[in-house]
């Protein structure tokens, strides 16, 4: 066989050696290799030898961008272009009482930004921006992309799930990837990422990594390193690509449960709600008001947010994305007509003191014990219970004071989430010595030049 | 779950992400993997992620060893205390023209040791003891262990193929490995090689690790590796190994492919044949011997070899051991029964000079493109083609004098082999100015006692 011959012929036995030797792959090896296992030429014992490759040896980043690429040319790529204004979205890598979309994604359609947001679900001790949609009754997070569509035209955001046309590669690879010990790998989670987000259409990207007790990367230099390679990848692909690193020592807000986290955005709507969800909220907004090419500054677009807040103007449009989408919109000016569970109970803190440190990843768990999230893909999830922080980090607290108070349906599972929450605590005679703030680092801004005013 | 029972629990996807992560898995979790894999209750998918990350992460001595001994379990273990003598075998890491086992097997049951060989085919550049046997008209290399068994009883030595008994593991593993780029890990290799050489009830293993051009491991370093990996996991499972690296930088003996070779072994028996041959024979002979209690040193081992070729017994014990195992005997007797070639082609030297290296890969590849090995596995191989060295590295020669002489039947084969051949050779005005010595080195030689003398 010639030379020219065997480079033409795709073998992923050289594509896996390649990769196991540490060398770099090709753009057109990548595709191959990710256009022939989404066909089903390739079997998953080959794929998993090659993630795991890949886990260890790790991606250049012009490998990081073919292999989003690839992902997200395999399957279709919404062209939103006839749609009015720029598109931009934003996504969180996930965390406890996380619920900015549900209030970024009418405040940026009120000042003339298009979101068009596809979402996921619930899993281990995160919440998921589709389940806590689907507390509130009717709502349809399941849309053709035509329908996507007409809500996108009515009202400037849509909130949906995954679809069967988006990314097949990114769902065939994930599902793999869960039971090959592959999924911790910065390069495979910028690529999973992205090619679902690039597949959207958005002429730009909010991306907000968690880091923290309570967030997938608990180290902040962790955190980073995949901000910058988010970053990077998506600029690489031509977009404006601004990653916010943010704090996920202790849930964001107060109330963590779907329909509770629900209850919380619209408090934030209405001009309420707990001050650190609210200041999230408004600089993510800045930024994709910024990037959206609403407002002249990150610091401009705020100003911005807090005005169509302030004026009801954003929860309005939450309204209507609420009826649009098929769910109740008497929810939203009754948060009572949501699901609530049947019973309560307190918890009372133990001593008298300051709250020094919160165990995030915990009180995610004990949510999910009650019902609220995931342990397993096929889980149901009930909407109605979770948790109410009445304290947090930096708070003083007397003995028999309320640390939260549990929303449960079920007595068996009290138990067990009841524990999980009480170690969650932790409390001492001094207050914490010292506070980490809301925003650690932005990254990417540099690069992410922002869009001409429409 | 309690803590307790989910160590009970062994779960595939925690084995692999330890293991992903660098950490040492302990003698019960490699147990459960293997055994569950070779029960068909883990699937393809993650065996191969684990492989990978084995291979990139490395394992211990203790991991190997632990590898080793589930997989030797995985099967049958021979038990052949009943019969007489040590039972010691030779294991070969694969060569061009590597022909030792048809001569050691017969030479060192004619000194008593008894010598139970199970062997592979040929695969890639390398050719395999089990085809080189079948080019002997009638010989039968798959027989049941109770035949194997009465074959050793007779003659003090058999020479058959892996039955589906012996580790099933390493077979499926082994297949596993081959389409995932995952072959190529020392402590995978010493696992499988050693889990079939110890599932054959041997009391002591010498190792001939090759190194050089026609080597699978090219580089001294890797040679050694591998080696004193084999031998310390041999002696942690209570065996007494001992490993020679030893030359494969050029072809072993003048005669390359399956009957050319036999004709060869048939020549060291009589007391002819090449010198490199016939020293490496005695060398090996000598470790089998003294290993086998037979000899008090390894110098005395290879007097007694030499000694057993000169009187003909070892000859005789070869001729006895074919006709048990089907072959034709008078083969032995006159070589020119075996199966020939129908025609020769001379290649004659470009230039006068010294040869000072030989592409020793290139010449077994040339053999393979003959017809005499396998490019997959499911080839059936030519017996009786293959090629015949008249000069070697060191030697001098005119132009237009012979250096091989290509046996061959498809005449739609000879060009590329031919020209395969021509690009072996590497002749200069000078010769050679360092020897490559045959035993580079013995490895394990302390840590293996010999054992009494029966």
């Amino acid at each position: 066989m010639s030379r020219a011959a065997v480079s033409q012929n795709f073998r992923a036995i050289d594509v896996i050696r390649k990769k196991r030797d540490g060398l770099e792959l090709s753009r057109h090896e990548i595709e191959s290799l990710i256009n022939a296992y989404t066909r089903g030429e390739i079997p998953d014992y080959q794929v998993s030898a090659w993630l795991m490759a890949v886990v260890l040896r790790g991606m250049t980043r012009p490998e990081t961008a073919a292999l989003t690429d690839a992902m997200l040319r395999s399957g279709e790529v919404l062209d939103l272009s006839s749609l009015p204004g720029r598109k931009v979205d934003k996504h969180s890598t996930g965390g406890v009482g996380d619920k900015t979309s549900l209030v970024l994604a009418p405040l940026a359609a009120a000042a003339g930004v298009t979101v068009p947001m596809i979402s996921g679900r619930g899993l281990g001790h995160t919440g998921g921006t589709l389940d806590k949609l689907e507390s509130i009754p009717g709502f349809n997070v399941s849309l053709t992309v035509a329908q996507f569509r007409r809500v996108l035209e009515a009202c400037g955001c849509c909130m949906i799930g995954q679809t069967a046309e988006i990314a097949p590669a990114d769902r065939k690879l994930y599902a793999l990837r869960d039971v090959t010990g592959t999924v911790e790998s910065p390069y495979l989670i910028c690529a999973s990422i992205m090619s679902k987000k690039l597949a959207e259409g958005v002429d730009a990207l909010v991306l907000d990594v968690k880091t923290g007790s309570g967030a997938f990367m608990k180290k902040e230099e962790d955190a980073v390193f995949l901000a910058e390679l988010m970053v990077e990848t998506g600029q690489r692909m031509g977009k404006q690509v601004v990653a916010l690193i943010t704090d996920m020592d202790q849930p964001l807000g107060r109330k963590i449960g779907n329909a509770l986290e629900v209850i919380e955005c619209v408090e934030i709507l209405r001009g309420e709600g707990p001050e650190d969800l609210r200041q999230l909220c408004l600089e993510l907004a800045g930024w994709m008001l910024h990037l959206g090419g609403v407002s002249s500054s990150v610091e401009d677009g705020k100003k911005q947010g807090a005005k169509l807040i302030g004026s009801g103007i954003a929860l309005e449009r939450f309204r209507q994305m609420v009826e649009l989408q098929g769910g109740d919109p008497r929810t939203v000016d009754d948060t009572r007509k949501l699901p609530q569970a049947r019973h309560t109970e307190m918890l009372a803190s133990p001593a008298s003191g300051y709250i020094t440190a919160m165990q995030c990843e915990q009180i995610g768990t004990a949510c999910v014990v009650l019902g609220g999230g995931r342990e397993r893909k096929e889980d149901s999830v009930d909407p109605a219970v979770g948790i109410v922080l009445h304290k947090k980090v930096g708070d003083a607290v007397s003995a028999g004071e309320p640390l939260a108070t549990i929303h449960y349906n079920a007595e068996s599972r009290l138990a067990s989430a009841r524990q999980l929450l009480e170690q969650s605590f932790e409390i001492a005679a001094a207050p914490p010595s010292h506070k980490r703030p809301l925003i650690h680092r932005v990254i990417g801004h540099k690069g992410a030049q922002p869009g001409a005013k429409n």
